[in-house]
């Protein structure tokens, strides 16, 4: 995953471009079936607009010493997003207006864009600002805003039924690592692992997206059979750093995926952090919003705006984003994802308890600890009553839910289960 | 408000008689509309008759050395309530069952009725009445009960609506300021600043009623209307000190009137005293009485019982009410009705986020700290989703709902929302 | 109590066979109408089978040096529940895979069985276990297992409705006190003292039944009629000691019987052990089973299983099980049946507040403190909305449901209230 990140790192990213292109073009390499969609601009989408489609070949300031400085092709954070085209030469005192740094994080580069107002501009470390001489400035932007297209990238993976679990992810931001390059690269060793698997209960529905403007878009196209299928679903975002695990509710709260979140979690790290749904910040926004109302909760490892380098330079593969990060990252959703296909409302055959013994599941001889030995399988049974998840279960039985499935198989290896689907 | 409570602070006022009479004439004065009701004496009104009406003239008592003592004309507490004549003269032992003083406030006349048994009795400072010598004693009541009527006054202002907002106060309490006068002239106030307004979302039901067979009285004639349109409302009892904010739950405890009681007094005075439905007394006894079950909360400053002067001559306009605790009075019933009517379920009309950018409300640059400055607006947005009023909503951002005003109507300016009333 | 449970103590009793009869037959002596009831061995029962019946004569060890040890004739423990018979001669080493002892317990001899594999084996103290010399021993059993029966004893007592309290106390442990005699008195006495009432509410099914086999007979003979008429009902063990009260919930956990049985022990022993629905043990487990889910607590005083003498010969007469044990034991469950029987949903049948003082219920003098005087009174009729049942009315307002009981009394003289039924 580690080293897809780096491959994907130098594109220049944004709402729409080429850099989302080959952004997508590159994970299509990795897992079979993408599907690469362009929603022209000026589409109207819910409440917004497609916007124009925005190009650059190159962005830089000549000092008044002649030289090259927030040049865009050794850091393509330098231009603003969306800056418009300039060519110019002023004052420093007119420059500045159009300068972007960080007082407090001397040596990070910020990253800045405008949407959807026309303005230029160029970011650069403070510390860098901070030696500007008076003097001459020769600005030049060489970008465009044109009719093109929006791009995103969709997976569909089959399972036995049409209730989808929904798996996003973005693709618009430059480059950085934690906040950009983790999602994308982690959703597609995800990808990778659906499609491995024998038999998957729940169809998969797997989509690169721009954030806002492209969950916006996408949902605008298929907010009907969304709302239909989708039982679950997570919003993946911030998953390569080493330092925490996080978690985001759905608006709701309350969902399949709120409940799954957190029990794993609880399990892989009884540390994480949990933050509130006012803390939102990516495309959960859009999925839970009154009227879509998609059960999707975001679990991350350490959340965007909650780092120093978040939104800067800083925010690399070096530092920032680690293999063990991303591994940890990859392997909390793996667990999540498979608690939902393990997921069920077990219900017992038989009247009273069943008698474990003549099956071999209980000691013949009664002692004083008898009992003990057989526990977690009598607790399983006893709230197999069809009216509790075996989520419900395993927190009534304070284990992890994995604990639980080869006890699930022993029973049905009995024939005492009958075992019913999850349903919305 | 203290001017007009100190014009009515020497009135005889009991259950009945003229002391209510003139009361509410001279509230009548403040306020147009009101409508003064008679109901004659045997009147059978649920479990309760309306008693006799009650007359004094004059009470006191000739000391042996000719001094006149506990004389009505100068403290209409010195005559117990409802004392039935007497015109005797009597041993200092004899005379001794017949009086109430408090030993522990030796300088207060203590406030005592007889409902509704027939006794006479005068009240004394327990100071006096321990220099009073052996001897014979003239004791003087010319009082009489006789078939005439209780009181009440009722005034209906009109709002877009039939649903209707009850505030109800007492009127049946002699010299005595918070536990008595506060409440007449905040809800008189009250009338006044509804009657100015442009409209009125709900139709207020404003009443002034002998306490406990005044509310009695009222709701058997009225109940049917009552259950059918009242959708919150209060019982004004209590409301001129300064130093204490408390509320009284419904016996329901989660009616509109609760909610918007705790939020106000929350952000209005942090350390406001929540009291139990078991610490009742006043006419929210009758109000919430079981098949009566009107949503009717107590927002005070001191509550009756909780303040040394209490029911005695010392709950007076000097040093228990002041003009500034009215004012806080008044001010937070004000801002009580003002939340039930701007509540309503505020319903976002877009699906996704609506772009905010395109109409001014967001900024255009996204830089680090964008978010927080339109924070409050968007969680008001993300909340509208027709499920959660705007009480809801203000508890769910933790600001007092007052801050939501402007923002509703920022919204509403960009036909953003539609907006559904309270409904019961 | 006591002296009944000493009669029963040396009979063997086990989940078939003789000692069961002779221990209901003794029962039987004390309370009129109960009902013995025989299954077949081989009949099947939801997804158990009725057993061979056990049946044994003798049992002991001679040593090498011709003493008699671990004789059954002495102390039924000594050989195990269901031992298959033996008749041989040994080594020390071949006995000892055949011995039971308790190496933290050197004086106690265990309680040990074999469900439902053919087995020999004697239980011992580890002191004298320790003291066996090599040699060759001769063990004896003379037991045999055949097609007999499983028999259990029933009582029913009528009342005004079908609706049932079920009372359920099991007879299969050999000679222990606690867990085992003091379950069987103690309902034999709450039998004759519900005999005697004048009239009962509900009707009484109480079972004697051997444990776990036991309920499952009788659940699969009555399962149909228990599920439609039991309102509430109690599993008996373990109510002879005096070191502490407990309770455990049914697999509902707030069922009637849960309600009731955490009121009274808290007013009881406001430090009674409450236990987890995981911490069951007996047949509970079977009444609240999935599918069968009938309302069943269990209250007890030292639990099985939590203390040092359960399961062994230390379980007895003299240090565990005492008079006042069983005394309290039978109280808490007889105030409970009361609670029980005394239940209702009480509804006042005037609007507004009663008018207390022209019934004497109330002083006709208003005071400063005269409210305090009948508050008990006030409280229990505000709640008398027929929402609640008189047990919420005794938890709101803090009291022992008994002190309501005369109150009710008072307010159903004066006609001033309809009483409903507890409803399932």
């Amino acid at each position: 995953m580690h080293k897809l990140a780096e491959k994907l790192f130098p594109l220049n990213r944004s709402i729409t471009g080429d850099g989302v292109r080959k952004t997508l073009s590159l994970l299509g390499e990795n897992i079979k079936d993408l599907v690469i969609f362009e929603v022209p601009s000026g589409t109207k989408v819910f409440d917004w607009v497609v916007p124009k489609e925005w190009s650059i070949l190159s962005g830089y300031i000549l000092t008044p010493g002649g030289k090259k400085i927030c040049d865009f092709n050794q850091n393509n954070l330098h231009v603003i997003g969306y800056s418009a085209p300039v060519n110019d030469s002023i004052s420093l005192e007119d420059l500045d207006k159009h300068l972007y740094s960080l007082s407090d994080q001397p040596n990070a580069i910020p990253y800045v864009t405008s949407y959807y107002a026309e303005r230029w501009g160029f970011c650069i470390t403070h510390k860098e600002r901070a030696l500007l001489e008076e003097g001459v400035y020769k600005v030049k932007v060489d970008s465009c805003l044109f009719d093109g297209n929006l791009t995103y990238g969709e997976l569909i993976i089959k399972g036995q039924t049409d209730k989808e679990v929904l798996i996003s992810t973005y693709v618009c931001h430059p480059s950085m690592a934690n906040d950009q390059l983790s999602g994308p690269v982690v959703v597609t060793y995800l990808a990778k692992w659906l499609q491995l698997l024998q038999s998957r209960k729940y169809t998969y529905r797997i989509i690169f997206v721009p954030e806002t403007i492209g969950s916006i878009t996408y949902l605008s196209k298929n907010i009907s059979q969304m709302k239909k299928n989708i039982i679950a679903g997570f919003n993946v975002s911030c998953v390569g750093d080493d330092r925490s695990y996080s978690y985001l509710p759905s608006r709701n709260g309350k969902t399949l995926s709120d409940q799954v979140s957190k029990h794993i979690l609880k399990w892989t790290d009884p540390d994480y952090v949990s933050y509130e749904w006012s803390d939102r910040g990516s495309d959960e926004r859009q999925f839970c919003a009154p009227g879509i109302d998609l059960p999707i909760a975001s679990i991350m490892r350490t959340k965007y705006g909650k780092y120093p380098e978040y939104h800067t330079s800083l925010d690399d593969l070096q530092n920032v984003v680690t293999p063990s990060g991303l591994e940890g990252g990859y392997e909390v959703l793996r667990l999540t994802i498979e608690a939902i296909e393990n997921n069920c409302y077990p219900q017992i055959k038989v009247l009273g308890e069943p008698q474990l013994g003549k099956r071999g599941l209980y000691p013949t001889i009664s002692t004083k600890n008898s009992a003990s030995e057989t526990f977690l399988l009598t607790e399983l049974i006893t709230w197999s009553d069809g009216n509790h998840s075996l989520l419900d279960i395993a927190e009534k039985c304070n284990v992890p839910i994995w604990e639980l499935y080869p006890l699930i198989k022993k029973l049905q290896a009995q024939k005492l289960l009958v075992l019913e689907d999850y349903v919305v």
